[in-house]
């Protein structure tokens, strides 16, 4: 039951197939591959799991392998380097390709080194975490993070294929799957109400990982981000809307520090207050927004911002996120289920009562 | 007089300011500049000469600085991150720009801090020597070295605007400013006859640094390499034609150690060894090889292969050159002054009698 979507970007167009067992399949992901010579990047985590049969998959190539420490506070540059370092000690060239076998992390590090070496080399995904599956698949963002903030340094790279192996979400922690799940009801929430009835009526499915849920929500939320990203390759305009409940989410990430809620949970919460106050701001319906909040209640995700922060020092946390712009913060709210916007037009009173109003009590 | 060449790369097209005196004209950095913040880049010794004028020029913006220590050896990650550092720390956002201010080291560097940060901000050259001027002002090429590569960390990433001050070159050392003549005969026996005529009756003024002379090969320079990377902006044939000497010359700076020969120096000598190979060959006439060796002997230039490589060690060095392609070794050669190809359909034997014919007695 393998799905192929095609992600159109021009010359860059390239395809994400879905399926249980891909890993396997050595045929679609020799297709991909220009040269003889593959860059295998993993980390720690996923190596004892998957490493030794994609590298069975790539038996008919000279694969060689960089095993990275598993962690977002290793997304820096001196881990970095070690692919750009394997790379040169094995003399790939140009015509290599770099592929990345894991999460999030693993895919904006062995993307971004793919996008400086020697000036551009061909990229593959393989990512083997739901969240990566349904958010880093599509985009071309990759990068690393440097000490004074996220994602700072990095290129816009496209993949020549992702394989997304619904199978090696097996092995995934129920707490990483939910944090996937997150970014899910996302795409359902910003512009495909349709999917969110779907959610609504088959999140059980989801979280018991059905192969053809687990295929669904992948190829419906690849397709959301894609028909995004089509239109706004390099972030101008339409793209932002990707980041509902993300100026929420940063700032409990940051203020309770990384590591604390996974970047899904933050999310989760943040789109609750997301939507709260565009309810407060006569925008959503109480009973959408009570709809969105009950979904991600069910996903097992969290929907209160953390006690931990008060208001005061979550409004400061906003502040400093990537998305003010010349000192006027901008948020992505909601005019219902499926239909978001961005906006600075709101009255930041209305916002401190909502984000009150959010909060767990302590 | 000011004269402006348009490089024509689509959406990603600029501008080429060339003549005595620009780095004082604000309105043209201005119009360059998006935003409101500007990060110029320099290092050590252009610092003290024109940093100053440069930051008056950019009066009305908010500027910063950062000035990086001088040399090859220092175009490393480290020093990168320098730029970062200070980007982050003077809270630069998506509309800042940044400003190279310097030779061939500082604007790959800044550039590809430029198609970096925050996955890609505006950048401007101001270039200071003439090597950078007739040579990176134009094509994108970005980068680092790696401690088992030049340049093998990188980016294309045009600039905004080129701003190529004559009068900059004032305080150029005399070896440098011959080192960048190098590059400017290139293109005349690459793929402009009238040009490299020209260079024959004018080699005394421009290296009297006389402004009309320097104007002139900056601006012919530039065109040259504008129209060969028009046509192949992301190096997959014609491009090839610019590195005419660089395989010998890459394996000049290698064997005698970086710093030795400057590479205007050892692109010098390798040009008269691909001329001396294609007369071997019977591609190009005595004649147009002698004129090749005579102007570039008259730019003060070497024309002779150093001596303390031997003939054997010489092969070895250029074979590790990035134009190997599947083990077989490409040279860019001459058909006649002003008609170059790239080939690798050649006797290395040849090859071996061409080196030892050009190598200086010991």
């Amino acid at each position: 039951m393998m799905h192929t979507l095609a992600v159109s970007l021009g010359e860059r167009s390239y395809p994400i197939h879905i399926g249980p067992g891909l890993l396997d399949r050595a045929d679609l992901l020799a297709a991909s591959i220009a040269g003889r010579h593959v860059m295998l990047v993993t980390n720690t985590t996923v190596a004892p799991l998957y490493l030794e049969r994609a590298r069975a998959a790539f038996a008919g190539f000279q694969c060689e392998t960089v095993v990275l420490p598993d962690g977002e506070q290793y997304k820096d540059m001196g881990t970095l380097m070690q692919i750009f370092d394997a790379l040169l000690a094995h003399r790939h060239d140009r015509r290599t390709t770099v592929v990345a076998l894991g999460g999030g992390v693993i895919g904006d590090m062995a993307g971004f080194a793919a996008a400086c070496y020697q000036r551009g080399v061909a990229f593959v995904q393989i990512p083997t975490t739901l969240l990566a599956q349904v958010d880093s698949s599509v985009g071309g963002k990759t990068g690393i993070n440097h000490p004074l903030g996220k994602n700072m340094i990095g290129a816009f790279h496209q993949p020549r294929m992702v394989l997304a192996d619904t199978s090696v979400l097996d092995t995934l922690p129920g707490r990483e799957l939910r944090a996937g799940v997150a970014e899910v009801i996302k795409y359902g929430l910003i512009r495909d109400d349709e999917f969110f009835v779907w959610l609504e009526a088959n999140m059980d499915a989801v979280l018991a990982r059905r192969t053809d849920a687990l295929v669904h929500i992948i190829e419906r939320s690849c397709r959301n981000k894609a028909e995004v990203v089509a239109a706004d390759e390099h972030e101008g305009g339409v793209r932002a809307l990707l980041n509902l409940g993300h100026t929420f989410g940063h700032a409990i990430e940051t203020g309770l520090g990384y590591g604390e809620w996974l970047h899904g949970e933050a999310v989760a919460a943040g789109m609750c207050a997301a939507a709260d106050l565009s309810v407060r701001l006569g925008r959503m319906t109480q009973n959408d927004c009570d709809r969105a909040r009950a979904l991600i209640a069910r996903a097992g995700l969290p929907v209160e911002l953390p006690a931990a922060l008060d208001v005061e020092r979550f409004i400061k946390l906003m502040a400093v996120d990537k998305k003010v712009e010349a000192g006027r913060l901008r948020l992505v709210l909601l005019d219902g289920i499926g239909r978001a916007l961005v906006t600075a037009d709101f009255d930041h009173k209305i916002l401190r009562q909502s984000i009150a109003a959010c909060r767990a009590s302590a």
